[in-house]
């Protein structure tokens, strides 16, 4: 940790270096950050200098997906760097975009994707066998400018690039929160900035149906709550998307999770409705009765409608968290089981998927669902997405099954990116099952997030995970994949993405008037916890406002990032110069937590954050202390190791905001008791 | 000023005291951060709760525009409580919206504004005259929205409110920098936030002609250069306008800053061509010539299309700024002066205007202009807008002219919102002069600003102008007047306006990667200096990107300000607080400066900075220094006081960007001074 934290700090202020091939867990020191890190990367000695907008040339390329998207690039390249429009003066091209197909109607994770790039002083090549490797190879570019000494440049290098796996997905979910049209295109903005390629849009659930049905009107009316997309916005998202060489999966959860398509037609349910929309979050009863014919007819009639909306050949159907109550308490569902000779509801939503399977397969689409639907007799043409515990996904793949990993990429758990980016779908699998990987999906669950919040807790995030599933696996390297990020996150701002703005903006909503700087200073060491956390601490429907500090802290705090590696480096090789900046930090945030009380005091959203704030400032002193210890090699009294572990304790015990900083005093500290209570031992 | 600083620190912590009515040159301790600051407003005990969203209803409100503000209303109270939406519950309407008339087709200077806002415990009444009364006081609603220690709420109170002058603006020049339809549709946004009521749109100048002519496609071909509106696009803008009360009134200069329009049909101009599209700044020979009737034919036509495009009553020709040379030039002029017996030039353009305003009149139009087309052959119809020096304004009004005031009012010029804020148009004039202001218009002209740059540099400051304009002449405390745009400012950005997330956007960009952060604690202490002190600096055109530190900083340095206010505290009645606090910030900002460098250091577009990080560092150790002398009440040595001079002046020696704490270190050092010569002489 400590000699990564060093390589982090070289590389922070090493930007211009030229990039080596990669070798080892991490692109070489100095390396651009790019995100993902390509597949191969070859430096070549000098710079391409940028001395006003690009120009682009097209070879061969047929799709107009590419010129769009060149154009595009031109557009953000000027934004970004202020240059004139080039008017009147087209130059000679400095970008030559080639390409071979035209890359058909519909993309399919078949697609080649793979480019090669090579930027010399003179001229910049991009080349593709298909569009959509073009694409990936514009979104590369981007990555690659960067202000140096003289000018905007871009460093000389050869880059070969392909995904690792041809399924990199996010994963929304509209319906326990609405999220409006232009979030959603945002969202897909980002996507294509990070090389994901399936936007898997959850569209139903059991708190609403999102999109408008013109065969089942009651479906949006009575489901959507006046809260849908109408089929003219859906052709709106899936053009945008394959513009961006992004797929669009369509999730209609069946037979559980169903409640709001039963709101709206009781006579599918297994049990006798009514049936309202729901407003809490969990697993619930309502669920379709895969006894009857009426529920294939109406799914074929729904799916029949959909299949040409979302021209995407894969269909996800859910099938998850069936809890089967209904089924058991229905005498004629019961004899249905006995008469089919079924043992159980496994066997029943066996059958009912394999119907819908073949539903499906009519209109030319494939199977998608959560591994809850893994039965013996379901065919090894459906495609599994595991979200349930190891070693499910390995089972799954085993079983012959094509297989998308969630587990460990649930964003809404709050983790850091970190922790999504060890997590690989590949680890430790035969080949044979490996095979069978289609790729991932990063998933945004909704109970804590509506259209003002989503986006601060997907990005930069998700970034994370599209390189785990881009990338080469043994890119590893946690301190230089946090470099990168930091420049995506910046880069993703640019191009238009809300995340870091949606803090301070709710921010200033949540107190009477005046300055929340003082908050946000207390802020940048808080995070929040995730939804299992959050759950536990007080009761959460869809008519709680999401307006407290808990609902908009962004998920991870640099500042804590940075103090920690920080720390590292000073209990290591203590420096004067780290120790200094420990001193310093520690005191700004004792004092910021200190000054924010008048402000928390003020407002009914943040009064509950008075205790935080006291016991960060303590913490905070605490680890001022441990620094005074460490400095003056003074044993502490007696009893202050009981009243750190007291402090430390506190500052761990808030059920729904993590002080973000406390594990890096808590190092302190340690480092305090270790120091001292060895030198006891050796007189 | 001491007084007021206490005043303001009370009432950021006390925002839920009740408003009592104003009395004074500020509205009373712990009064909503209502912006501008209404006629009349009587406090009332209690407070209206927010449980939910609001509902409405409408009484006699037969304009649609009416019940489209109420439902943005409502959106906008959702996007900020996190309230769900109301669902299948309505319930009683909260708010009852009442109103007279139809608000007619064509809003005019005259149209009724005042409206009255009774808020009781129980419900809010909004009536008014008009609909655009309704609109006003719609604007109201949410800056009175706070959360208390129990929820959302609104104070009960009673306004009486109607503008002190009818004409509001904010002119916004699109001719030197291209601004897309999104920029201006955000900027009438925060514009009816503030209760303004006209747009005025530059469309054409010596850079730029910017609206689509079928009549003349040259004008947007060739003068636009592929930068203009559409004519759909017009609509689009005076339709979101009118929708939120606000006229549009459209500029094309004339007969001068018109290179573009001239560069498009040479055979205008009162020189031979061929004229290119201007693409520097300042003020240009090319000029229409006034001595040929094809001109006017021309004019006649363009009108003619313009005149139903823009509905408005009022027609802007610019006027300004015609040098007269070409003029002088051109034989067949001179003849044509001498024959009609014109003395000089001012008469040629004098000459020019009645035909134009014959012209405008014809179609409908009344005709306003900048105050250089005065003469006394001009009827008093013509509105006359004063840039110049005074007493031009008042000079304007006595000689008859209906006046709007833009001196003062200049936002280019880089000056604090309180400098704005002292200019009163109606300062010593005679009540028959003072009779004649419609009122005035701030005005972003854009030699320095981009799509990326235009809001941060117009908001918030344009509040101050737009409160000067609508409030009573005796507001004119200062420190209120910064409690209150402090909250306009974070409840624009919430609205969508971009300005305060343009910076942080913006400055990753100028970095080659990592974090922003070092740089942005710097770039809180500094301001950009205006117009003028920037064209001295160095020579800037169309072609110079606007991506240097200089040209992304906001125009007000919020923390400089708050520690203004502190040190002038702390040198009136010291306090142990008030000086750890200037200690504290200080040192602080001597740290970042330091910190800032290796980021500077990197990057092109920065390190022309590293000399004002280190003055900013060396003058904040100054501040540390003084304070050390005064607490410590110890004479500084001999040499001090010199070195002190040296550091300050270095401090404001840079002739783009101001160290905005230098005023505020400059005053402790003279507190040293004062106290020991002082103390020399009375030994």
């Amino acid at each position: 940790m400590r000699g990564r934290s060093l390589i982090l700090a070289v590389l922070l202020l090493a930007g211009t270096l030229p990039a080596r091939a990669p070798e080892g867990t991490a692109p070489p020191a100095g390396a651009p950050a790019i995100m993902p890190w390509p597949q191969s990367l070859e430096a070549k000695p000098g710079v391409h200098r940028l001395a006003g907008n690009l120009t682009f040339s097209l070879d061969a390329c047929r799709d107009a997906r590419v010129a769009a998207a060149a154009n595009r690039l031109l557009e953000m390249v000027r934004r970004r760097t202020g240059f004139p429009p080039q008017g009147t003066s087209p130059r000679q091209a400095s970008l030559i975009l080639r390409c071979g197909g035209d890359g058909g109607r519909v993309q399919t994770p078949g697609t080649d994707e793979s480019y090669l790039l090579e930027i010399s002083p003179g001229s910049i090549l991009l080349e593709a066998p298909s569009p959509v490797g073009v694409l990936r190879g514009l979104q590369t570019l981007p990555q690659l400018i960067a202000p140096d000494g003289e000018s905007y440049c871009l460093p000389c290098l050869r880059i070969e690039d392909r995904p690792r796996f041809r399924w990199r997905g996010l994963h929304i979910d509209v319906a326990r929160h609405w999220e409006p049209v232009d979030v959603i295109l945002r969202n897909l903005d980002a996507m294509a900035a990070v090389k994901m390629n399936v936007f898997h849009w959850h569209l139903s659930d059991d708190q609403g149906f999102r999109v408008e049905s013109h065969r089942f009107p009651r479906l949006h009316e009575i489901g959507g709550e006046g809260k849908y997309y109408t089929q003219e916005e859906v052709r709106t998202v899936v053009a945008h998307a394959r513009d961006r060489g992004i797929r669009v999966v369509p999730e209609f959860e069946m037979p559980g999770h169903a409640t709001a398509w039963l709101a709206a037609y009781p006579e599918l349910a297994a049990a006798p409705g009514p049936y309202r929309v729901e407003s809490s979050w969990g697993v619930f009863d309502p669920s379709m009765d895969p006894s009857r014919e009426e529920v294939y007819e109406h799914l074929d009639l729904f799916i029949a409608e959909m299949a040409p909306l979302f021209p995407d050949e894969y269909f996800h159907i859910g099938g998850d968290e069936v809890n089967g109550k209904q089924w058991n308490a229905n005498p004629r569902i019961r004899e249905f089981k006995a008469k089919s000779g079924m043992r159980g509801n496994r066997e029943l939503q066996a059958y009912f998927t394999r119907r819908l399977e073949a539903i499906l397969a009519r209109h030319g689409k494939r199977m998608v669902g959560w591994d809850e639907i893994v039965h013996p007799s379901l065919p090894t043409t459906v495609t599994v997405q595991t979200w349930r515990m190891p070693p499910r996904f390995e089972d799954n793949l085993k079983l012959g099954y094509p297989g998308i990993l969630s587990r460990g990429y649930y964003l809404d758990h709050m983790r850091p990116a970190s922790w999504h980016y060890g997590i690989d779908p590949g680890a430790g699998l035969t080949p044979d099952a490996a095979g069978r990987i289609l790729g991932g999906e990063a998933c945004m669950w909704a109970e804590f997030v509506d259209e003002e919040i989503i986006e601060s807790r997907i990005w930069p995030r998700a970034a994370a995970v599209a390189e785990r599933l881009w990338s080469p696996a043994g890119l590893t390297d946690v301190a230089d994949m946090y470099r990168r990020l930091d420049a995506v996150d910046v880069e993703l701002e640019r191009l238009g993405v809300r995340h870091r703005s949606a803090f301070p903006r709710l921010l200033g909503g949540l107190l009477p008037a005046g300055d929340p700087a003082p908050v946000a200073r207390l802020a940048a060491i808080l995070r929040p916890r995730g939804l299992a956390e959050r759950q536990r601490a007080r009761k959460y429907t869809r008519e709680t406002p999401l307006r407290r500090l808990v609902d908009i802290l962004p998920p991870e705090s640099a500042e804590a990032r940075r103090f920690d590696l920080l720390v590292d480096r000073a209990l290591g090789a203590p420096s004067p110069a780290d120790r200094a900046g420990i001193r310093e930090s520690l005191e700004r945030w004792r004092l910021g937590a200190v000054n924010a009380r008048p402000a928390l005091q003020s407002s009914f959203l943040l009064a509950e954050t008075v205790p935080v704030a006291e016991s960060a400032a303590a913490a905070c002193a605490l680890g001022l202390e441990a620094l005074d210890h460490l400095e003056a090699a003074t044993a502490p009294p007696a009893a202050w190791l009981e009243k750190a572990s007291g402090v430390l304790e506190r500052a761990r015990s808030f059920p729904e905001i993590e002080i973000a900083v406390e594990p890096a005093i808590q190092k302190l500290v340690r480092a305090v008791h270790s120091r001292f209570s060895r030198q006891g031992e050796t007189p």
